[in-house]
């Protein structure tokens, strides 16, 4: 097992082999957009295919909606974001570049200072205590901290005078806490229930460019439980171990996760908490856990003079209700799964790149290869349009049969299925396994079932 | 059967039951914008998923990407949406509303008449022909004809001097093109083959406010298919047949479908065509099939300095593919699947609403039921529990069975499952059909399989 992975094995295995492409690369890219490509939309897509099934449909208290990006303006009001939403920034006098602040402490002490809770007054501070210099130019010269609204800002409307800002989401709870009344209604849902989403974001930011860590667009899993105040830690307990479970069975190294409670508290939030991962930049946020109290719905109702209320059906009780929210980004996580996944094997006389991802999540279950082009087409074709219909499939005719199978290990295909003289003279083929590199002989028909039970989620 | 669905009995049953809310409800909505709620999610979810099993996981020479909704903003330089991209507008100088003109005639003429390929001239020519008046105001006094650029702007930099313009894609297919090197190098994929996305678009126009039929905001599913030209035609005609099966196995009334071939073409096309389903509001668009020829990557090799080209390994030719465009939107096919799926059937006593989806993209594809709740509560979330980890499910608890099999009719589950005395005795269960409304008794073990099988797809 290799030691210690680096960002730039994973940036370039992805590049290389088409999990994640810079975005518009042609036109030499637009900063920190990322375009997932035919191994990386496939994972994706299977990571939130797991958390959708894991939160929401498997538990029949949590239903699931999907907002616009595009909201009316006056939610961002009522959410506080058009107010006081933004990173600390400050300019290096010497060389005209702008950085986040608590990015250059959290830099400077490795992560250790929680710099994101700090007010601006004590992010000055800790940089002047301890002299942090401009990454780019080695200055120490700064400018105060200023705030910049990091909400893109759009115009709707097409008579040119009459155009109304608008913005692109930069979170994608609201779409849950203003369809709050709606869900509850038609679903006819009983408190405590939850409401879940999976959208992108935006947020126009500096960002560090570490890969898929921060983007300006940025993809979320979330949900928000609503509750009596008095269950709500209960809850919050539940979501905290829940998510972990949930990472845990993807495959993630308990090793590698621990839970961060954050010391400084919104004023309405009885707890809050990350769960971190140690990425190869070091221990960040993977996902989180908060208790928002009944912020959000009474703002809400302030700002739209609806009553987000909820009465108890048999205490007849009436109340707003508290809300905890469970969080998680796409692409953070899948950063997370590739560098977990990634693994140098050292062999007899040989060194192999595995990707070893659990089955549940990986681009293709299966590869199907043709031993002889030649001969052995057809029945391969065959063999793929069958296992296409249960499972994701790949194709391969091109290399001998070891290549074949590193092209695999590679991008993490559990299984190759090769198709020779056997299979067209008895119908069987053979499974090599991709960690252990053993191989079996099956029955063509019993290979969708094997395969299946064990990518069960 | 029902005769005529109007559209608004289908705005209305998605409202009460939690398939499509108003976007912003509480806000007083914001317009043309909706938010899939429960039921609708779930729906899209199953689209989404039917859609890209069958176009890219079942056909080895289809791959995947998600692309940025932000790009380098010259991919529209290139595109020629920054310069010719645009609605036909006139105005009322009478009471200043603003309408399109191809719109103007389409509603005038019941669309007969396909305005879209119209020159400006032409437009203008019709409405004085015809004396087309004014739908707000009766008036009959119009500007000429200008054209504003739907693509919704934005900026990108914190730096207020230097912060660059960009736009919200307006179509995901540039993700495609852009990325055509990439996916061809990385995957090792020989011509012919396709690129296939699913995303969101936004266009910032005047709708007539046809619910899902067209919404600022809308998500695509679409592919590109990348050949050599003498074989263009070919695979043209091919995704005219594919997608048409499509829908059809979706559940589409062949009757409510046709061929609309394009008589006006792009000058680079060889042949355009789309398919038209019988909405309430009429035969529109439903989705395209277009033959794009060698434009796009042309453009894109001119902009970029990136030579789009394809060399054949067999022959060494050298050459830009052509490219065949089969698109279709989610929120357009999911409106006529609601349309398609609505019925009111006369009973004996009764008259009961049942939308008839093909089980394949019903958002629920069983309802658990406890007879009674203060007996059966526990059986029955065992089933559920079993059940959701195959397909997804829902549970009800609450009025008469009659009632609730309605409430499951309503909003399309085709199958009810009753945990009764008999379920805690011999582990049996009745399973009601939706469309049959006849029950059948199971075991519980065997009802996964008998539920799975009709699910095929």
């Amino acid at each position: 097992m290799k030691e210690k992975v680096l960002m730039e094995d994973i940036v370039n295995l992805c590049k290389q082999y088409g999990f994640v492409y810079q975005g518009s690369e042609i036109y030499g890219g637009f900063a920190n957009t990322w375009d997932f490509g035919p191994l990386g939309v496939e994972l994706i897509n299977n990571v939130k295919h797991a958390w959708w099934k894991r939160f929401v449909n498997e538990d029949f208290r949590t239903y699931g909606v999907d907002a616009g990006i595009l909201m009316n303006p006056r939610v961002w009001e009522a959410s506080g974001h058009v107010e006081s939403f933004g990173d600390p920034k400050m300019d290096c006098k010497k060389c005209k570049q702008r950085f986040r602040a608590d990015n250059l402490i959290e830099e400077y002490s490795n992560g250790e200072v929680a710099a994101e809770a700090m007010s601006n007054e004590e992010l000055e501070k800790y940089i002047d205590d301890n002299h942090i210099t401009c990454p780019n130019c080695g200055g120490f010269d700064w400018t105060k901290i200023r705030k910049f609204n990091p909400m893109f800002k759009t115009s709707r409307g097409t008579l040119e005078n009459d155009a109304d800002t608008v913005y692109l989401r930069p979170e994608t709870c609201q779409g849950e806490y203003v369809n709050f009344l709606n869900v509850q209604r038609t679903s006819r849902a009983k408190i405590p229930f939850a409401i879940a989403q999976i959208g992108k974001s935006f947020r126009n930011e500096i960002t560090p460019g570490n890969f898929l860590f921060r983007t300006i667009e940025f993809e979320q899993m979330e949900l928000q439980k609503f509750c009596h105040d008095k269950d709500s830690m209960e809850f919050y307990e539940d979501y905290k171990k829940r998510a972990m479970d949930f990472i845990l069975d993807l495959g993630l190294d308990k090793e590698k996760l621990r839970y961060h409670d954050h010391d400084k508290l919104a004023h309405y939030a009885k707890a809050a908490c990350d769960i971190q991962y140690k990425f190869p930049i070091g221990w960040e946020e993977l996902n989180g856990i908060h208790h928002r109290g009944t912020w959000d719905l009474s703002r809400h109702s302030e700002f739209s003079g609806k009553k987000m209320e909820y009465q108890d059906p048999e205490t007849n009780e009436k109340y707003i209700p508290t809300v905890i929210e469970y969080s998680i980004g796409v692409g953070r996580l899948t950063l997370a799964l590739l560098c977990e996944a990634y693994d140098e094997e050292k062999l007899e006389n040989d060194t192999r790149i595995v990707m070893r991802f659990n089955p549940v999540i990986a681009p293709y279950k299966v590869a199907v290869l043709p031993l002889v082009k030649k001969y052995h087409k057809d029945k391969a074709e065959e063999v793929f349009k069958i296992l296409s219909k249960e499972f994701t499939c790949t194709y391969d005719d091109t290399g001998s049969i070891g290549k074949r199978y590193r092209r695999q290990d590679v991008i993490g295909t559990p299984w190759c299925i090769t198709i020779d003289d056997n299979t067209i003279n008895d119908n069987t083929v053979t499974i090599r396994d991709r960690d252990s590199m053993q191989q079996i002989t099956l029955p063509i028909d019993e290979v969708a079932k094997y395969i299946s039970d064990k990518i069960k989620f």
